[in-house]
């Protein structure tokens, strides 16, 4: 679903507004996260990607027009001024993957400002919905604690592409697999799944139903035990493994009860029956909080599948996001809105090992031994590169996932880093403050 | 994005072990809110029709099925049994805009098992989320007691189907308009806009700017005047209406600061300088609570822009829904986990005037004075009637709201009405549960 309709209507309106008196000067736009939720010390960029193949590909299609003029009430010129529009501009953005906080930079636009300004929804749809997902998942691989973790969410997400973000940013964090089958085809992932409750209520006995499974799916199976009785469950999978002579990757899932404590009794049970090898799979309800809950009283669980609570992120459904005109015509520029106010001119997050992050601008020298937190993407509507992949973003995931501080880490009261501001930056808030105070 | 493969892999594994063995006869599943939200008095039912078009075209593709059995793991037999599969079942549903609460059946479906069984996560994706925007979205209308209330959110929804979805069911609960151009387009609403801080900054001066836009665009100008001091920014905008001799569709829009008294306070200087006509919109991290509370201070705003909050459901960004498996062959079922008992039978909900809500037993004779709340909407693989419209389901929405108990409509602390059982279904339900627990 392409598209330059995909889009406010006030950004089409001010295009059209600036493009009436010629307004195409180079303007630089900053999409930044104002303040992190309490319940996050980091974000995951995500995202990117697929706003850059929204800025490559922008053109009004003549039904589009034809719409704007027809419904919406845009003047014919206007409409013709539209259709000549593709996006020109350069693009900076942290690569997928990389770890920051809230005031650096996701993403800065430099373009003639009707292309940057027309842009702004989408980017911010995309950017905002995708980090924030990307950055729950990872608190539920860093609470799992080396455990495998798996996507079980495409159920309940908020529509189909949000359940494939999920599932490709639950992988670039470290997810072991998905439940989503589409995804799993479009993205390469590992597909998993185990039986419903409604398998097991479907033959006349739990028996028959872990029986039946077992021998269709003799290689990889995962018994749901919580049906009728967990630990009777337990007991009639061990039987069943006995008799079929079942060896290879075995599990059971706990979906529903005190998982800690039928986790602990469930494997006492396979322990005793000489059955250390099957693993113990837990579900329902889960995420970092309740998975280090988990892990803290000792439960012997060996993955998570995690659902809903990630998948729509419960705690942090969405990031405070903004883009914010920074600069235009060579003119830094800022807002002074109550609880709002913007910090001018194009930057660059110069960064140090373990996140020692600083705040300056895009033209000034970076500082000894750091490395430049924004790439360019795009330069003259072109990718400067290929599309980065799912494997580059899990490698700077993992890369800054080393280097994170360990309160940044903390499930619980996490703490981002600070970022100080550069000497320049600084002078040219304090410059822009007051000229934009004295003078509009 | 239609596509068998569009569901969790449990779903297709398990669809796979019922063909082996020929488990085809029929079964009902119920797909129900097990629990409302604590903010949630009712639920507005939306995203059948979706779900329904889906059910329609199921079909399993070439390449889905190489897919399958190259690399998850299918045998070559049970792709071959899935090329022949299609949705041949029957659908009961509530319709779109119908309002109801946890217990009461959103959809139900009866079909051959592995039909039935292989469409749960789709089923659930769609009526999930569409139904928690859409009873999100219904509550900012009760808040806004009247005065209009707008779609902002595309920005920060979860994808570009999200906000379509959002746009579309809070049309559909009584939205006026909404910002994105998209969705204006393909459901035939009205689209709004305004301008952004970014537009205001762009000029030299405020004034200038808000020149340029009027003199742009005189018959909708809508001042955004929050940039830099906001009843600086009104007084500004009394200049440019009196200069211009602007009178037609004139409103102002606060974004930040304390709301109530700037919206009471920009009121007196528009009506002090003879400008009662001029509208006052007030946008920023608005959602019920916050537009109860502004109305509450008695705040002179006459339309609220509504974005994030209301387009992720931010109290509530899904809901505790289940496809549960409630009779097979003939036979009813359910499941004891703890915490999770499901009721068996096919189900009906029997509404008297009032939400006076019965469940009952699909197939027993209706008590005099209520009507059905499920519709059967498919027979036999096939829709019986014409995909509802928008139209329909704003129609049915309004009509339910002039029913709706008052403690149910509360913005703070609701209450969901009460749904007693039958007594038929009450005695399945007990004589089920013994059964099951003496012969597992």
């Amino acid at each position: 679903m392409p598209g330059a309709l995909l889009t406010d209507l006030y950004e089409l309106t001010m295009a059209a507004s600036y493009l009436r008196r010629a307004m195409t000067a180079p303007a630089t736009f900053s999409l930044t996260v104002r303040d992190l939720p309490p319940s996050r010390g980091f974000l995951v960029a995500a995202g990117i990607e697929d706003a850059l193949d929204f800025l490559a590909s922008l053109e009004f299609e003549d039904d589009d027009l034809a719409y704007l003029v027809d419904e919406v009430g845009f003047d014919r010129a206007d409409a013709e001024a539209f259709r000549d529009l593709r996006f020109t501009g350069d693009v900076w953005a942290v690569p997928e993957g990389r770890t920051l906080v809230a005031g650096e930079p996701l993403l800065e636009v430099t373009a003639p400002l009707p292309e940057a300004q027309m842009v702004e929804t989408f980017l911010l749809n995309q950017v905002t919905h995708q980090t924030a997902l990307a950055s729950k998942a990872a608190r539920c691989v860093l609470a799992a604690k080396g455990r495998d973790v798996v996507d079980f969410a495409f159920r309940r997400t908020h529509g189909l592409d949000a359940a494939l973000t999920v599932a490709r940013t639950s992988a670039m964090v470290g997810f072991a697999a998905t439940s989503n089958v589409a995804a799993a085809r479009r993205y390469g992932l590992a597909a998993t799944g185990t039986m419903a409750h409604a398998y097991i209520e479907a033959f006349p006995t739990e028996r028959q139903a872990f029986t039946a499974y077992a021998r269709d799916f003799p290689d990889r199976t995962t018994f749901l035990v919580d049906t009728f009785d967990t630990l009777e469950g337990v007991r009639t999978v061990i039987g069943v493994i006995r008799e079929l002579g079942l060896s290879e990757r075995l599990a059971i899932r706990l979906d529903s009860g005190d998982l800690a404590t039928l986790a602990a009794a469930s494997r006492r049970l396979l322990d005793d029956a000489g059955l250390s090898q099957v693993r113990i799979v837990a579900s329902g309800a889960l995420d970092e909080f309740e998975i280090e809950r988990l892990l803290d009283a000792g439960a012997p669980i060996d993955a998570f599948g995690v659902g809903t609570r990630m998948g729509v992120s419960a705690d942090a459904p969405s990031l405070d996001t903004v883009y914010k005109l920074v600069e235009f015509e060579g003119r830094p520029v800022l807002k002074l809105s109550t609880g709002k106010v913007s910090t001018p001119g194009a930057k660059q997050v110069f960064r140090g090992p373990g996140m020692a992050d600083l705040l300056g601008l895009r033209e000034e020298a970076p500082p000894h031994g750091t490395r430049l937190l924004l790439e360019q993407v795009m330069a003259g509507g072109r990718r400067t590169g290929p599309r980065a992949t799912l494997a580059d973003g899990s490698r700077r995931f993992r890369a800054d996932l080393a280097q994170l501080p360990a309160e940044a880490r903390r499930i619980t009261d996490p703490r981002p880093w600070s970022v100080p501001r550069s000497p320049s930056l600084d002078a040219l808030a304090r410059e822009t403050e007051d000229r934009v105070s004295h003078h509009r």
